[in-house]
């Protein structure tokens, strides 16, 4: 067993926890009544939107580029990645001083590719499938001496990305009060078993389930069967963000022993959650973040007379895709 | 001098805090490198959009429903307001288990009534001008023995909306940092009257402006000819949230010897701040809540290398308002 395949724990995710004090957002617990009220239950929403570069991606990339040597960081970071956690490494290589090469699709937005090269990254444009880039940033890592952030299959990125949990659990208390479920957003799986990790020591009562979209419902499979099954190809869907082919091996081992099941929303339930969380909560969700929400607006669990806390995971949504969810309903429903 | 002449103090607004501890939400100070970079300064902006109601007309209305006798609450309050103070009120009141009367234009928004009746307002639609409208306001207050909520011009109302200014204070505090200036969006004047004396006493030599769009600058205006001055009639702003007529008697007697001046936006301004917060900060701003944003974007005070903390004052939009605002620019032009 390699160094990489050494699951998280409990302790990861506390010393990941101090690393990002100064750096990572808390970011707020957020609770709208009219919410509330729609869904008969409370709901309490972890805004990792407000975190630093519109995800809670930072975090574990963070965590990661922590613990590069000094060495290490005088030749750099490389990640693949078109979305959040390409502007997690970017924003963490920024602050450690080193330089981010970030590999992306040769199609990935202008805006991204912007974004990266704004906090100092360097990106290269890859034309070509999924695995050829990885292979291409695996031959980069190798060639160039760089450290590879994986996205989410690395035990402190686990680890980083698991303090959201740790947050929760402290908001909780500081409100006095319980949470009967846990939702959150599911693309490798790294952010759920972060914070089914943190939960099973501070909230082990509470049951945690990962949201996925139609499609790309690996993880609730995978849990279903016991054992990891990847998605057909040719699917579709809203989420860019979360169209990884299949769990994590890491993610899943700590998955599957800790979550309680997995979810499924179609697009026009995300659409419909997008709408809800600009109407009520009065923030940006990109579709991928709104999955839980989604999950909670659509019946997919019983939040009727219970406490749900449900990650809004990332903020990162081009304006045509947001005009076009809080433009397709009628507003009127959503109260009363 | 009647009782609702006498002018708050900072005392005022310490005990507002007090009162509005637990029910209110303490908003946090929001930052995003990539907008700094733009600026070419710090931005922290205090997100009053994430307030219970989704503004912060909440504080001030809760501070002044929180002042009524058990014998008036049995009768009720009231207030007349189609936007954001009427949400604030009708939560106010179903706080304080009292009922609420809220008289609208009879062209207000549908969802904005709709609102107000899931709060367990009662929602009384006038069909005339402004001033008919207070006349009916007044006398239902009469025949029906109930408490006016005044929008702005009333010290219990200032001093809640100061309690923005005690928690900027705050926050500066525990991020160990200063502000130059404080920027604060204003219609009657009564959220930057709170402000300016809330860091009168915590931060006195932060400077402390005003925010208006073009067309309702009348406090800009008052402050600069040292006298309440009206705006001219038949102007039109898409800031819904920003068309009082004048300055309030009481907030521009605390506004007058304290804030440094008035800035003034135009409405294109005004949507590119909107599309900047989406971009950047992730959060829903209302375009009278994005006036300060503005004056900042369009260079209407120098924050170059200086930390100027600006207030996104509400986030209540009608969804095809805010369409049209993420719509209009060229997004690549925000970043590098």
């Amino acid at each position: 067993m390699n160094d990489e395949a050494i699951h998280p724990t409990f302790d990861h995710v506390a010393d990941a926890a101090e690393r990002l004090r100064d750096v990572a957002v808390r970011t707020p617990l957020l609770e709208a009544p009219l919410l509330n009220d729609l869904v008969g239950g409370r709901v309490l929403v972890k805004a990792e939107v407000l975190q630093r570069t519109g995800s809670f991606k930072f975090r574990g990339a963070y965590n990661r580029v922590s613990r590069t040597t000094q060495e290490e960081r005088t030749r750099g970071v490389l990640c693949f990645s078109s979305g959040n956690h390409a502007q997690g490494v970017a924003a963490a290589a920024q602050l450690f001083k080193t330089r981010a090469y970030i590999v992306m699709p040769a199609t990935a937005p202008a805006l991204k590719v912007a974004r990266c090269k704004a906090m100092g990254a360097e990106v290269i444009l890859h034309d070509g499938d999924r695995r050829s880039m990885e292979q291409r940033t695996e031959a980069l890592a190798k060639e160039k001496g760089l450290v590879l952030v994986r996205p989410f299959d690395d035990r402190f990125v686990i680890a980083g990305q698991g303090t959201v949990g740790l947050e929760i659990a402290a908001q909780l208390a500081e409100r006095q009060t319980f949470a009967d479920l846990v939702l959150v957003p599911c693309s490798g799986g790294g952010l759920v078993a972060g914070i089914a990790l943190a939960l099973e020591r501070q909230s082990p009562a509470t049951a945690v389930y990962s949201a996925e979209p139609a499609g790309f419902d690996d993880m609730a499979r995978s849990l279903a069967a016991g054992t990891r099954v990847a998605n057909a190809p040719g699917r579709s869907s809203i989420c860019d963000a979360l169209q990884v082919p299949e769990p994590g091996a890491i993610t899943f081992a700590v998955n599957k022993p800790r979550l309680r099941g997995g979810l499924v929303v179609n697009d026009d339930e995300v659409r419909r959650a997008m709408a809800i969380a600009f109407e009520h909560l009065k923030i940006v969700v990109e579709p991928g973040g709104a999955v839980g929400l989604a999950a909670i607006l659509a019946g997919r669990v019983d939040v009727r007379g219970r406490t749900v806390v449900v990650v809004a995971s990332g903020g990162n949504v081009d304006p045509a895709v947001f005009r076009s969810a809080i433009g397709e309903r009628d507003h009127r429903s959503s109260v009363a």
